[in-house]
């Protein structure tokens, strides 16, 4: 995560909240008041972006703030926690607030989420995916969250990955001709990826050599024929449908990785809130 | 909503998922080879941004690309039911996918969301609203499918609306001394409106007479005492802790608005899905 | 009047007037030569964005320079009053010294200007407000210099207050059918205002309980009648062809607040000019 | 004037007026409503920016907006002149109407008070020059608007013309290093202008081979001394105090320019309005 | 390559050509006036960006520039060819004219020189790469340049691809660290390529199981020494120094992959001239 | 050259080349861990950007990154040389040594080439100039080093400087009628330049009293003819086909200007690599 990306990105966030300014507190803080900003847990959760996004918010809004307390990230916070801790002019730190806590609390919510997988497919040799379903701007800081909460990045774009699905392979007649069209193109760092929905593609799918195969909605029953199957000559990854109910039922199945949409579309939010005292 | 603003944002998304190009369509798909996306609903929900926002998506990406079909806003999806119909060059539709599916995913969800609270309350007079908890980047979006759910907006940032706060009451002294000030200085156009968190504060409010009486974190016998106070002097609006299971109680209270921050942070995506087909 | 947006458009500003860099400065002038500015009033007027602006001109331009004197904004500036001082690189104070004056001069104009029309209606309890007449780019500058003068804010911009004019109204087919549809949907933090230009408008703005009605043009003895027969059910502002010399029989009408284009959009530019110091 | 640079900053200026949406007009205008704006003049003036600019505003807009009259830049307008017709939603007519206005009301004053300069000067064989002294942000079309006055731009900024001032030749010691060092370094393509204040300094560009001399706050009698002195060695540009009471004398002393700051910061706004159809 | 995205890289190189707008053409050329340009090739090169770039050039100055012939990029050019035919306002041919030609030698260049490293290399199953040594703010372009020269793309950023140097081994301690905290991190999609300097590295990397090794300034002898070694266990990339004196014989020596920074960094321009007809 | 407007410039290459972040360094190099970059020369050229361009690559990447050393511009550097020294968090260094490298090898390359130019033409009095055949986006700064090199810049874009070619002459039907039309609307500040191909050209030129006469593709005999007939009555600049080998015999004609387009799009890359210290 570069800072220099984040900081572009957090003045747009800043910009969107506070308008043309921020009439109330404008009108009631007098301009040279300095004081001191909490993060609090209001619930028990695995701290995410309180050490490197809250602070970067704040100094954004104005570098004079000074972080004096930030718990690191990828600890586990209880109620009444305090988080961070912020100094300097009142009215920055209402007028970054906003910002700050929508973020963090959406970032710890994602790592709390992700971790309940790591935990549930512990100790099993496989890692939790995220995807694609980020929240359109916030991709960076959502995959943040899920390696804070011990899961892996699948790739971060259309362009630092390739996955053959199956729209590719019907416009190019089988996945044979659309890994080979593939090879002709990608450059040699990337590994090649194909959606398989059955057997007989994932048996097409190893006889073309491909690095990694994506096993589709399949159930567990299919995919442990699969893993028979590709028996190491590939690398597997179960998508689709996948749930805290069922992770570990898929990851006993011996696939390497387990992709999860979820991860960063339905985690639900941790509660945080900021406590003023003037200084 | 302002289409001009909401292209520019779908830009820097498209941008972001799409980074230096979309490697695996790239090599597998024909430069002109045209064809038709549908998405389709993969559960029940209420539809929303597939009128307004997906159909900007695809002709953002590319403005050759016809939008034959697109369900309006405001309409219920059953699963299976085609939702949108899109066409022109395969490789645009694919970059655009997710970026659409993202967010239409996200709004359906929030309208969803919206319209089980509105629901709740009916028949009583009181309007549900949304808050400043969206996702960063995402607001007007956000609260354009809370609208659709039949919500209401609060205030858009801190420069449309005046709402004072503890912080804002304890750096004056009193609620008079605040509302004094704001009244020098605030646009005729706005009214006040101020947090209350005892029947005491909400007194004090009265008799500055303020416009609108923010009840935080009450208690519903609390409020009750609040509506039969204030008795039409002022506007009163619910706020904090309130859910699917309380709302009605509020509602009951007599209040006039009911905030709730879970509409945009926490409504569960829906599930919907694209399909491709060769022209 | 927040920082961060003032900096963004500053830079902007920046860059129209120094293009590709000031090839007579960089020639003629030593690199780390370093020097004082000083910002000499050359007329009577009330000092505006000298405090706030100018100040931020120079360190965007350069950190390192430093403010040494700034007037406060309000005060009263006489010819010859030395009203900032700045120190730093030659280079960049001369880089800065156009866009700073340009500014400035144009802001102290609006402030004194709208101090006259402040001046003229006291002690009366009307409020002299601005309009939406502002020079694009510079509104949030412009709306501040109006503040300075003791004036106040009209909305910020389409987004942030209601007004319904005639073309809404006919639109809509009556005053009511357009108030009914805007209490719909409009944010309940924000006053429904709407044009009248006959007492009779006026009579079915206070039938359908608008909050303000604006009096569009009318003559004093109209607005005298429109005032007592709102008779304090709705806030009165006076509209179109006020200037210095008949504001004073508008504001004698009763009405509360009076909006005058000319504040932002002819204002005369006051002088100001900068003299150099080396070191 | 290049279109695609003035697109994107006519795209910030409706930003700046309409934010997150026009609240009245959408609540109240259908949707899909079409009408007919047309633009009359309110007073006699030069038009200005009717031509170039309005029309960029509405289609910058929607590009569905067809502009069916526009009267040519430079012509004279009446009272009660229909100066532009656009027809198409109604709901984005009414969004550019404001930025539409405040720029061609702009535009239209500074032509016509260039206009009256050079009427003026008239049959006199000297040109009317503008300054850098222009509204942050509006340079390219305040420069624009003094060429359709009839008058001829200075500089555009720092980068695209050579002008020694007083703190440049005091940083060098004399006019001759001044000017020695600035042959030194600037493009073959630019003239060197000078700025002097004395015939002294005058004596010393021409034994320089100045290019031009800028006579900074002379008398008339002085100027003509210079004219003479001169004796076309170098072209004279009159700066400082000019205004429409004394521009003719200045005029008659020779000079082959004469620069009025004026022209941009203090030009009174024309008054221009905008009247609705429905179709 | 993405069409969105270059059009936004291609507004900048206008800007920064066109500047406030094309002085001379605008004072001389009348504005409707209309034509036809044609690109003439001045010598032997493989054509490239020519069927891409710039149309995308014109068109972005102006839509209405239509064009009406273009090369195909890859193909062979000969001196006094016409590669493209562009017919549409003179003003704007000639405004677009710079940035076209520009970009389109530069993009024949490397497209041209690349095409004299892959015809050395023949039939030898060996691919050119390109490298990060791109022109800073070109690298999208240049890297398809690379592409139509028959050459293949080594990692577009830092962020989609892996290459642990010298100064990771150091900071890490061993091979074997690094590759094992890069294997704690790095997406599932990626292959995870070591730079070495000798065969003790060679062996080191191949022990850790490293998917492709960077030879770095090895001579030939040493690099056949590394094939045998390797034989088959890591892909094999050769590094520095390589031109076309000797590429074949690194070619030779069975290593899968020599990648070159002087295609980009050191392509002589092609010579292509605009010539323009009035239509 | 401006250091606000090179910053733009140089996030967007950073951007560019970081991507979404450094998967190698993040994952193998220790947040903390400080160390030194060493810029050390690779061969003997003149150095451009190291003073002025690299350090800001670095701290624009961290502000805490400190250059200890830096050569100056315009210095020479032999093999071995230590060029730059810059102190800070290992991570960034990393991050911005490729984006400093681009820039600086290509700037040092043109700086060089230039000065070989310089050299040859010694002691005449004649110009080495620059012309618009940049590299899009790098104009600024290939200007600077072309200035560096001792050579000198014709006009920075179109609207800096008037260059009547062949186009606009057939547009206008003569070059007397093409320098009058332009004449009418230069401003005062700026010389005209013609482009004349032939000596009847040159001699409607002197006719015409143009400031500068671009001799366009003529041979050095025609030049002298040129030289002899314009007798100093207009600068003289020759273009077209002009090389290291013929450079002398053209400034031996007695032109007082040569513009070279290669100096630009064909100087090659000098070669400069950084070495990294732990601290």
């Amino acid at each position: 995560m570069d800072v220099n990306i984040l900081k572009k990105v957090i003045k747009r966030f800043l910009q969107e909240d506070i308008g043309s300014g921020d009439l109330t507190s404008e009108a009631t803080i007098i301009q040279d008041q300095s004081g001191t900003a909490e993060f609090i847990a209001k619930g028990s959760f695995m701290v995410c972006g309180i050490e490197t996004v809250a602070p970067l918010v704040f100094t954004t809004q104005n570098p004079i703030i000074e972080i004096t307390h930030a718990c690191k990230d990828k600890t586990q916070a209880s109620p009444g926690d305090e988080l961070l801790v912020a100094k300097g002019p009142v009215l920055d730190l209402l007028k970054a607030e906003r910002v700050a806590l929508n973020l963090v609390q959406r970032l710890c919510g994602i790592a709390t989420f992700t971790a309940l997988f790591v935990e549930k497919v512990k100790p099993l040799p496989v890692r939790i995916l995220d995807t694609r379903k980020t929240t359109p701007g916030l991709r960076m800081l959502e995959k943040y969250a899920v390696r804070v909460g011990g899961g892996y990045n699948h790739r971060f774009n259309l362009a630092d990955g390739v996955l053959i699905k199956d729209n590719h392979i019907q416009a190019c007649g089988t996945i044979k001709k659309a890994v080979t069209r593939m090879r002709e193109k990608v450059p040699h760092t990337m590994k090649i990826e194909v959606e398989a929905s059955s057997l007989d593609q994932v048996r097409e799918c190893i006889a073309c050599s491909v690095d990694i195969i994506m096993l589709d909605n399949m159930e567990p029953g299919m995919m442990r024929e699969a893993v028979k199957f590709a028996d190491g000559k590939a690398l597997l990854e179960a998508s689709g449908g996948i749930n805290l109910d069922n992770v570990k039922e898929v990851a006993e199945t011996g696939v390497d990785f387990i992709s999860i949409g979820a991860l960063t579309h339905s985690a639900p939010a941790c509660d945080i809130s900021m406590r003023l005292k003037s200084a």
